[in-house]
């Protein structure tokens, strides 16, 4: 087949979204076999005995068994971090067993008819809610993304780590969470007037705290009960935890017990030994809770390499924590010249959104970039922009463009544009 | 507290959506406890040792493993279905582990590396397609329901069959399905003008075959290879299944391996001896494929009995094979009155809504019944208008409205009205 009129948008072979859309406009280039002769004469061996039976309970495919979290070696096996295999998996929702985690002293196992959730401080009249009364209270259910703040920190380092796009960038996953909006129960307790903060504690080791502004936390915030349909496990705050849309992970306080109205944040330790950003005047941003708009490239990525050239699709997500996404643009030579990518629909606030690009590698080096832009207009930083907003060693709200080179050998390789 | 003020939107106890949206729009009626003395002045057993390490793949809270599929006694433990749980979770995303199964003679585990798409019959270029081939098609991904036909057949009993809501209606689940589209395949083996349909058929010890219209093949039909982000699983088609937007679900073969084009339906087993609707003059619908509007209340629903008077939430699921839901409306009397609930957002086509409506119980008997409206005007029948559309014994394509009767004790029964 011939790539004649395919339509090029930009350097390196990009073609316009239409290949993907309109039957008819995407020459793959001879990805398939014409029929052999005699081909599929015989039936294969799967259709001469019965299948498995039946189960209650299901399990991925043997080959699937490979997609695990990864998990660094850690002095204290309960504290650090798991990260989402992102460059393995497709579409845009995590499954739970695969959903990233961070957690500062293990996961509790707590006893559901045990646990209570103390709303107290500025407020008319401190309540108690147990696990089965928010069970009768109204729900509501997102698709939302969750970020560690840490998320892609490596990207400070002065020699870009070539490790796979899961290990630098996989502190995010996204879920349909369901839960009881926060402002319903803030204001069955009555808030104060003086009240500007919410502290929340975790029943962990941690004793997790964080100070949030109330603002935040009657905007969209959730006490989340289910994950992806199922009750929360125990590694994501079972049997209740905070859920605040488009905001670093820590300060969505898992095995959630206490919420106090605050006048003023309480400057933990979570917000002034850790989670601060140093700028480069020796100061500290405090409470600089929004993710980013960001977007990374997982196909191809680092560990993927490339099979010959022709036809293909370049692939990633892209997440802003101020709303939806408006666009992602894809470069193919290094950031010289770009094209806009399909989105995937629906395009839902604070989700991720899978951005895709038809591409004709000819063989030849190229360089592959993405850069969301998000509905307020923020644009994902180059990482020299990036890096200069910072003090040095700071790893926090990484959202800057990453770049993967690719030899002509097809060997995909991290680099810093 | 009280319940003075609350807008009452029917009978029964129904409140306006208002309650669900605007905060201190709600009055609970007292299911939190005001703060004891001394609360908390204890911190709790999870908060004094560390917690459970970090791994690789996760696993559902202990309390959780109740939540199983429902799985009959089969002659043949692979020729059957397992059900979803559906009044056990939450949202509108079903678990891989937890999305039903229907099988025709087993699950076969097939090697990706030996399995081929033949692509032949009506067509320019009959084209072999292997599983790496797909993989570096083009790709989309869709959040759709699957329903099996024979969903929610007992409602064709004449005693109604007192049973929780997923063994009734559990034949139906809903996933982020990521695939090629199948327009892209058949465009590039050429589709003669005589092609009409296209035979399907899969690669199990059923050699499970269907007709399907071409049209509905060109209109939005995928071969999945992904579902919710991981590769599909063998109950679910591993390598690659066909999947049909809105279409019953046996249509979608799993374990596709191949597609022929054809001038006229083949009258296979499977759209004669079943897959077909009786009427009442004796002949039967053939290639009624497309599945109905259809709702079911989830919550309270058989087995889930009520704890007490006061405000709780209705809620459950609605689709419609056709596209969008328009409305849900509920009935806290039998009938007599109905308000409209709040859907959750976004409302997807051929995807699953889920609906809530607010509820104060007085205490008193009730009936509980939803029925749902799609962005065609479809509105889901009434059970004595299904059955008369129909002969004795049709259980397909059963979307009539269901009813939930609740005693004064708070006993929730199935009932017809």
């Amino acid at each position: 087949m011939t790539d004649a009129g395919e339509e090029r948008v930009a350097g390196g072979g990009l073609l316009h979204r239409r290949a993907l859309l309109v039957a008819g406009a995407l020459s793959t280039g001879g990805l398939v076999t014409a029929v052999r002769a005699a081909s599929q004469a015989q039936s294969p061996a799967s259709m001469r005995d019965p299948g498995a039976p039946l189960s209650g309970y299901g399990a991925r495919v043997h080959t699937s068994e490979a997609i695990q979290r990864i998990v660094p070696d850690l002095p204290f096996p309960g504290t650090g971090s798991s990260r989402t295999p992102l460059q393995l998996l497709e579409g845009t929702i995590t499954p739970n067993d695969l959903h990233f985690e961070r957690h500062h002293n293990g996961i509790p196992e707590i006893d559901p008819a045990m646990h209570e959730l103390l709303v107290h401080g500025l407020v008319r009249q401190p309540l108690l809610f147990r696990y089965e009364d928010l069970l009768r209270y109204p729900r509501e259910s997102r698709i939302l993304f969750l970020e560690c703040s840490g998320n892609s920190g490596t990207l400070a380092a002065a020699q870009p780590v070539q490790a796979s796009a899961g290990q630098l960038n996989g502190l995010i996953s996204a879920a349909e969470w369901t839960g009881v909006r926060l402002s319903t129960l803030l204001d069955e307790a009555g808030i104060a007037p003086s009240a500007r903060w919410v502290q929340a504690e975790g029943a962990d080791a941690a004793g997790m705290t964080r100070s949030i502004p109330l603002s935040l936390c009657l905007e969209d915030a959730m006490i989340a009960l289910f994950q992806n349909g199922e009750p929360l496990r125990p590694a994501q705050g079972f049997p209740m935890r905070l859920l605040l849309p488009g905001i670093e992970g820590n300060a969505s306080i898992k095995w959630l017990r206490r919420l106090k109205l605050i006048a003023a944040p309480a400057f933990s330790r979570e917000e002034t030994s850790k989670y601060s950003d140093l700028r480069p005047d020796g100061k500290a941003e405090l409470f600089s809770l929004r993710m980013g708009v960001k977007s990374i490239i997982l196909s191809p990525s680092f560990g993927l390499d490339l099979q010959g050239a022709g036809y293909r699709e370049i692939s990633g997500l892209a997440w802003s924590g101020r709303g939806r996404v408006r666009k992602v643009e894809v470069s193919a030579d290094g950031g010289a010249s770009w094209a806009e990518a399909a989105l995937g629909d629906p395009v839902l606030p604070k989700a991720l959104t899978r951005f895709r690009m038809p591409w004709r590698w000819e063989g030849g080096p190229a360089v592959l970039m993405s850069r969301a832009t998000d509905e307020t207009g923020a644009v994902q930083p180059l990482r020299a922009a990036w890096r200069a907003h910072y003090g040095a060693g700071q790893g926090y709200h990484s959202n800057a463009v990453q770049s993967w080179a690719i030899d002509s050998q097809g060997k995909v390789a991290h680099v810093y544009v």
